[in-house]
């Protein structure tokens, strides 16, 4: 009976096309199961090539995998997690181990590990990056969980991962959830990356007055250069896609309400909660959510601007270069900030994250994936300790040869009327953590006068309080006082 | 025994000072207690005049209390306060009631509403803000809880309430964490109006060079006019402080790192679950948290920037008065997402909450009271439905009139290296929400693209793919995919 070396629970599309994927890859032997039979039974009938070895109930499933055990689970986040990791443990064995493979919160993956542990069984949460497509293909993948469950499943991962540079792309990147968290992480930076593509294709577009078949050249001509990814590659497919029944650009029919599936909200609540500014991935988790207010954008359409004239750049090539610039520089911004997350989350949860592996796994299947990824790579090997990523080397060159059109662009969006909340909300971020002074200190003047919530001084060690209802002298505090 | 028609339960700086408000009212006999004696003796010493019945157990507390009871707890929020929910309810009965006047997060209130109606007790979840001083003179009060509570309730809080106009600014807010949900945002606006307040001043001392003082001197003047706000008033007082040890303004002294107690952060998590865009308040939660990073910041400090004497206003006073025009549009902007936050959570958690009535009771006692309230009251009095506060005909004008110069300080900020990240935040949001078509559309085209998220048409119902790996002809699908 048992001759799979590796199984799938959950046969909707991520699931079938991991399960493909595992089985064309030389040494694995793919069982599968799925709630309802019909759907194992359809994907056997149609890919007869895979030789999956189909259970009809989880014993069975169970006992068609060779020991240790590895299933890897592809259900919809959230409570069929639970359901499935209930049934594997009741037929899985001590020293088995159990993937979770979809989007899970890495909380609940970091309470699911210690839960599953308490039965000897390996838990592993699994982000896996790369759509459908990379799931068939080659997934960018993050695993969590132990060390002992790393040896068994590492080269399994190894197999079907995508292939950057001769590297697959998936390392052990932490204990329990750490490897959710870096996903979390993954998909934000991929709403900000998004949102700022957004934001120049939009100033390029009012600005310029090219059609998006033009802006689509340009993009594709980006692409060549140092903001070579898959993402600017694929805006530029969309961009040049002309809609069958109108004949408009497919652009100018998609309704401009954008969607979202949550990880972008995570992202910055998980931030937030670890003192982190990610303001690039939260502009564009706002702009996503103001862009789906219909009711509010209509009221709002009369609202006064500058005149639709007001702006026209003098160069439209320059303005162009200009825009390429900020994008890049935004962008270095919104990794900074990402890459600060993980640092954070890796000090408060215990996780011994290698910066420079995880923008080694990014490089080939997930969907930020993207020549610049190197960089911040070498960035990490030259520097391990390195405090912010923007103040590498290489990535300061690129600002003193971005930042000035950054600036120009940032402004011309501002007297244009162009939102660009992501540029301008990046650029900010940058001046602020470069400023010899911030009025930080004004707030915590502030902060002391009404709630007497005391400072510390630049000269000298302590808390302090004035009195501001008496006669304003300064006392020393042993604290803030609430 | 039963004499006091109010009880205090934690007697730190602001229990002692709302009972000593309380005390002060005509009508009010005041029960105090303490877990730890030695509080109440020396508030009870120091203060004879207030007539407080202090008790040494909490049974002795409630004895002291007439039916109904009803006490307010003040201490720290978090597990002290169930502790002595837990007290409270062993010796009460039902009817009597409970009020929590700490900072509780809205979610814990409503649990625990909950778990205290079962035993026939009401429990009131209200906001108090003001600080220490507001407690002891006249707090904004926020209560939630049920109808049957407010009408013991409401007639003692009325007595210690600030006077805005003639009228206590107090009001049930809704039930269970109404209160609760409402002081939050409350907090969140302050957030928001100190940053906008802080990059104000920045930008006018770096570019006009003027002096502390001197800025005092024009936030007083503002505070004459239409920006008329305690927040603007004791800016000006921080400002004009000269540090006693050194002669210096105070300011300059002051360590620029703001801290934080946590309802900003709790205000932008919950807005992201609400689908509600609140950048002002994030932009000022991060800027905050960066300011807090001085490693970063030290490493940082040598980014190339534009070089010092990039920036000078030709006109300073005409500078100036733009910064005010950018300032008040930008509040105006973080209003209007606070009420957004309002209206979602009142939508979420089944709350009437009248948003006039709560811009009224900011009037007085709170850190954000200020002129501009009333107008706030005027335009839902006008409009309850107002879909977004900045698009009602008086918020209009300010816009028409500020918009020009909002944007120029914008643009200056970011020619100049000044990190404005609240203005700029605001103005984007600005423009993205009266923006004719969003760049979302080509955001939904790359989510289509990468994941078969699907998209709708501006044209037709439906929901729609295109077949990206295939012949790129699109298809109708029957929802988002995943």
């Amino acid at each position: 009976m048992a001759q799979a070396n590796i199984g799938v629970v959950g046969l909707a599309v991520m699931g079938s096309n991991l399960a493909r994927n595992l089985a064309s890859r030389e040494g694995n032997t793919v069982a599968v199961y799925n709630r309802t039979w019909a759907r194992t039974e359809t994907l056997i009938d149609e890919h007869p090539e895979a030789g999956f070895i189909p259970a009809k109930t989880i014993q069975e499933f169970a006992d068609s995998l060779a020991k240790p055990r590895t299933a890897i689970i592809m259900v919809q986040a959230g409570k069929g997690t639970d359901a499935v990791i209930d049934e594997l443990v009741a037929v899985f064995e001590p020293g088995d181990i159990i993937v979770d493979g979809g989007n899970a919160l890495f909380t609940d993956t970091i309470r699911r590990e210690a839960a599953v542990r308490e039965t000897g069984i390996n838990f592993v949460g699994a982000g896996i990056s790369g759509g459908e497509e990379g799931a068939l293909n080659g997934p960018s993948i993050m695993p969590g969980g132990s060390a002992e469950a790393w040896q068994t499943l590492g080269p399994i991962l190894k197999s079907i991962a995508a292939v950057a540079e001769g590297e697959p792309c998936v390392t052990h990147v932490g204990t329990d959830g750490a490897g959710h968290f870096v996903k979390m992480i993954h998909n934000g930076i991929e709403y900000a990356d998004m949102q700022l593509i957004a934001e120049a294709y939009d100033l390029i577009r009012r600005g310029t007055g090219k059609s998006p078949a033009e802006i689509a050249d340009i993009f594709a001509e980006w692409n060549k250069g140092e903001l070579e990814s898959y993402l600017i590659e694929i805006t530029a497919e969309v961009l040049k896609q002309v809609d069958a029944e109108t004949g408009k650009p497919l652009v100018d029919v998609i309704l401009d309400q954008a969607g979202s599936k949550g990880t972008g909200v995570w992202t910055v609540q998980t931030s937030l909660d670890l003192g982190i500014p990610v303001s690039g991935i939260a502009e564009a988790v706002f702009a996503r959510s103001l862009s789906s207010k219909p009711a509010q954008r209509a009221a709002a359409s009369s609202l006064p601007g500058p005149s639709e004239d007001a702006f026209k750049p003098a160069d439209p090539e320059a303005f162009i270069e200009g825009v390429r610039l900020a994008l890049y520089a935004s962008k270095v911004i919104a990794y900074s900030q990402g890459f600060d997350a993980i640092v954070a989350g890796a000090e408060q949860y215990g996780w011994d994250i290698k910066k420079g592996d995880i923008a080694k796994i990014w490089r080939g299947g997930c969907i930020i994936r993207a020549r610049f990824l190197n960089r911040i790579t070498e960035a990490y090997a030259e520097n391990p300790g390195l405090v912010a990523l923007v103040t590498a080397p290489f990535f300061v060159d690129v600002m003193a040869k971005a930042q000035t059109a950054w600036r120009n662009v940032v402004a011309d969006a501002a007297h244009a009327g162009i939102p660009a909340p992501a540029f301008s909300s990046s650029l900010a971020y940058y001046d602020g953590l470069r400023a010899d002074r911030l009025p930080a200190a004004l707030v915590q003047g502030q902060r002391d006068f009404f709630g007497a919530h005391t400072y510390k001084r630049v000269d000298k060690e302590g808390t302090f309080h004035t009195l501001w209802s008496g006669d304003r002298s300064e006392i020393e505090s042993e604290g803030s006082s609430h």
